[in-house]
């Protein structure tokens, strides 16, 4: 049972944290003196963390545990034995902040997409619901008013491509159907879940990292890992009860629906 | 193998068409002259045709055919097969209209929806790449140019409950999240096979019907379904290529995502 620092000090998770996105993350919380540290206890969650592709290789000056943690995003028996796990841990302090960034991409457009490749897109976005309890502990325990990272939140990372506004400009670039798909559904859960979350005042919303140089992003990518998480943790610093529910890009601006 | 009698004589499918809304529209193409009629041929399918809940008794003053299809949405298979069949009445002229109606509500909120719960509501919304072909033969077959219901058209029945940004106002009154979620994701596919489809001149936009006094809407509905399906027939009736991928009400006013 660990024992947090107040609210200043923040309880995290973090999903798909091997690579990309989600390990920059974790190297910029637990490296590096930002905007969202110091962080108590780190959860860097991904579906192998033993796996050829996890690069984690880390120093730990500002977090006082990093727990590198199996859970698969797409596999609810998996979600529920991390959240056990997690629980364990943390105890009555909860979760301050999950951020759900692991995904998957197909590359496939409409009508070459099998019913089987939409299906694997969509489960990956639904580890929310069997967190909620280590939220809600963590809202109730900080003993301060209103929303925002340091009490309680679930930062979604979606993307731009989930825009139905911005289709006809961005679907001829990434024709990346059932991945788009999966992320305008993970918006309305989103959405949905910011209306229901408002009574235990926990933050729920959405970034759009920018378009990155990750394995998913592609080399051609506009932005690095770094600059990308730079400007995501500072929005999330910035996060108030008036954000639940929106879609912010990594320098806070609105993305439209 | 049925001649058409030209583009102002369309060859339509309507999914969920034994009750509801779906009979509604079965009902106004046979036995009303409106604004989609005439019809030549009408492919009326749902799920199960001689099950309890169908409801289809109709006079066929204004249709050539009308067929009583096997089609459950949910099922690949059966998707497929139903295309194949239709593709063997019609031949070369192909398919004008597809109206996509059927539709499954899972009445649970966000914490008690299961992932199974998900993936059932998600299933049913993907008859359309299955049909694409016949929309092809029809918008080559119709000689005209631009886009219109009597050339070639995806028309998606979708739910002023699929917007991100009316959620705040609309959620706590329809708590059904897998629902809205199956919506969003529909959104998205129209919206990016609208894309696609505008080299081969097909329309595909989404339409909300109102809040209707059906099984899915309930008896406190603001409409019923005759007025429904006719201002959404008067809609349809009016589309154009600038219409590609956008989501109207029955009214034919913009629905925000």
């Amino acid at each position: 049972m660990v024992e947090t620092q107040g609210p200043l000090s923040a309880l995290v998770l973090i999903t798909g944290a091997n690579r990309g996105l989600g390990l920059e993350m974790v190297k910029q919380m637990v490296e590096t003196q930002g905007p969202l540290t110091p962080v108590s206890v780190l959860f860097a969650c991904c579906r192998d963390p033993g796996g050829p592709r996890a690069e984690v290789n880390l120093t730990f000056d500002l977090v006082l545990y990093c727990l590198l943690n199996s859970l698969d995003a797409a596999d609810p028996k998996s979600i529920k034995q991390a959240a056990q796990q997690v629980a364990s841990v943390v105890g009555k302090s909860g979760l301050n902040i999950i951020i759900n960034n692991a995904a998957i991409a197909i590359r496939s457009p409409f009508f070459e997409s099998t019913p089987e490749e939409m299906q694997n897109c969509f489960n990956i976005n639904a580890i929310g619901p069997m967190f909620i309890s280590l939220l809600r502990a963590a809202a109730k325990d900080s003993g301060t008013p209103g929303m925002s990272c340091r009490k309680a939140a679930v930062i979604n990372i979606s993307t731009i491509a989930s825009s139905n506004g911005l289709a006809n400009e961005t679907y001829n670039k990434w024709r990346v159907l059932p991945y788009r798909v999966s992320k305008a559904a993970m918006n309305m859960m989103s959405v949905c879940a910011s209306v229901e979350l408002q009574k235990d005042e926990i933050l729920c919303m959405m970034l759009h990292p920018g378009w990155v140089r990750t394995d998913l992003g592609g080399p051609e990518g506009e932005l690095d890992t770094h600059e990308s998480v730079e400007g995501m943790f500072r929005v999330m610093n910035s996060l108030t009860e008036k954000h639940c529910g929106a879609l912010l890009n990594w320098k806070g601006e609105t993305v439209p629906w």
